[in-house]
């Protein structure tokens, strides 16, 4: 649930004059981003996003998250657009926080996705790899396999109060993944937090991507192993072989894999499933009883990168060669 | 801040096809409504409100609350209308809680309104007491006179950590409005929390009321001396005589108050405050610390009770005769 500012009529009405973005009419909070405030705004030239940085974004990394949206969209990627002022800047400064105006992505997110909707989200994921090329920042992925280390050590002492033997068993995958990481693979813009909710749908048409808040530079095949962590598993742990092919074969259909990549598929999807354990981890054994957020499972975590670990050909995640 | 039930496009979906209300684009849950779970619809034919009615709602009244909104609109009053479903009926069932849906208004609620928005509310207020006549359901008043006291006795022993003296001062002013408080005054639908939130405004213009679910049968002119109480004073706890004037010049630009009503004013907003003052009380000794709510603090209360009980004449809230 999302912190909310709570912003004056007065205030933004002002803010909105160096946009060129129609009388206010209306503007609700809405419950959507941890990191942010959110609100939805009517005015006379239709909807918009109006999202307030809050602490945990670093401002530095606002011109990269705005200017990789501005680029995407350019290039026909469907995503928000950020509304230029009118002096160009993408960002403003709102109730103290830095501030950005984007436009309003019609669209839900699928609580269940089918097959036919993980197709789509591997041929929109491509579409935004080739978009991402020629973009001019740059931004490490301080979540990939240099990350992982400093995170663990804040969590390993304690790892077994969530399972006996787990401190073992991660030291072991994080050496295994540290030793073996790919390093000469493609790489590019990556999104890296491309779960169900941050795709919209409107009935089985895949209406746009949002939250470009983890997006980096990275291998762009990891981006592949995280969709395939963050759709392909069904609720009871198992794989989904199906919409494994359905989104390999749709990522395919746009930017075929090399060799390397595919190959690589298995230990990048283990790497995947370790980031997400790590910082569910973390959040897990860190976060206090009663705070506003909602704690997500650390094992659903582990259960896929104990899946991965048995994966000996990447043909068992549904890739056709 | 709202509880949110979540809900899936495919529930939502199905719900919405017994309403000819187009076909579903996007859903928001809003942080607005403390009592219920509200989302922002956007459809083929426009916006919509959402409302799924959480525990804190009696069922039984929500007839009550949603033909009210209906009546109101068809008399030409600006709120929010209920849609009705193919087969007639308000209210529907979703996610197992009952729930309607509901035009959505344009406006925001003003932060600082001044003495000309106060006198868009008057004229509002007795726009809503005029055309909530012949409303055929009756709901009365919980929190009126007759319920003070029930209240009082959950808050009494406990008064003095407010403010030393508190439970003596509050005992004697229940029992003095219990003896005074007017029996003969005309009495109608009143909207009975009709606070700068529950007022939308686009620009100076007042664009509707809303959140009816306090509505009830009272007399009148209680419901403007909640006003006089909700929009009249300032941050510092001064009465604004201005303001004063302005909202009752409004109010009888449209409905005169009677010689008796008038009168009555003083008592009334003495009522008006001590209602708001018990209910805070309530609240803040009784709401575990760490809650998701918002405590407001009952002494703004108490200081408006106080200046109430020193007005000698209707004339010192601006009431012209």
């Amino acid at each position: 649930m999302a912190v909310y500012t709570d912003i004056t009529e007065d205030d933004l009405s002002r803010f909105l004059a160096a946009y060129d973005a129609g009388t206010l009419l209306s503007y609700k909070g809405i419950a959507e981003g941890v990191e942010n405030s959110n609100f939805l705004l009517h005015t006379t030239k239709g909807a918009l996003i109006l999202t307030l940085y809050e602490k945990r974004v670093d401002p530095n990394d606002l011109p990269f998250f705005l200017g990789l949206m501005h680029h995407l969209a350019e290039r026909g990627l469907s995503c928000p657009l950020p509304l230029p002022r009118s002096d160009g800047a993408l960002l403003g400064e709102l109730s103290g926080r830095p501030a950005a105006v984007i436009s309003f992505l019609e669209g839900m997110w699928l609580r269940k996705p089918a097959a036919k909707h993980c197709r789509e989200v591997g041929r929109a994921l491509a579409e935004m790899h080739l978009a991402g090329e020629g973009f001019a920042i740059t931004r490490p992925n301080a979540l990939s396999v240099g990350g992982w280390r400093p995170l663990w050590e804040k969590s390993a002492a304690r790892a077994d109060e969530v399972e006996q033997g787990l401190e073992d068993e991660i030291a072991g995958e994080l050496a295994a993944l540290e030793t073996g990481w790919p390093k000469a693979l493609p790489t590019g813009v990556i999104h890296a937090d491309l779960f169900p909710d941050n795709v919209f749908f409107i009935g089985d048409e895949l209406s746009g991507l949002i939250d470009f808040y983890f997006a980096c530079n990275d291998l762009l095949a990891y981006d592949v192993a995280i969709c395939l962590n963050a759709w392909c598993f069904e609720k009871d742990g198992s794989f989904n072989l199906t919409k494994g092919m359905a989104l390999l074969a749709g990522y395919e259909s746009v930017r075929p894999l090399s060799d390397a990549e595919a190959a690589a598929l298995p230990l990048l999807s283990r790497g995947a499933a370790l980031r997400f354990f790590l910082t569910r981890l973390y959040d897990w054994l860190m976060t206090p009883p009663g705070a506003l957020v909602v704690k997500k499972d650390p094992l659903e975590y582990l259960r896929k990168s104990r899946f991965h670990r048995q994966v000996r050909n990447p043909a068992e995640y549904g890739l056709s060669r």
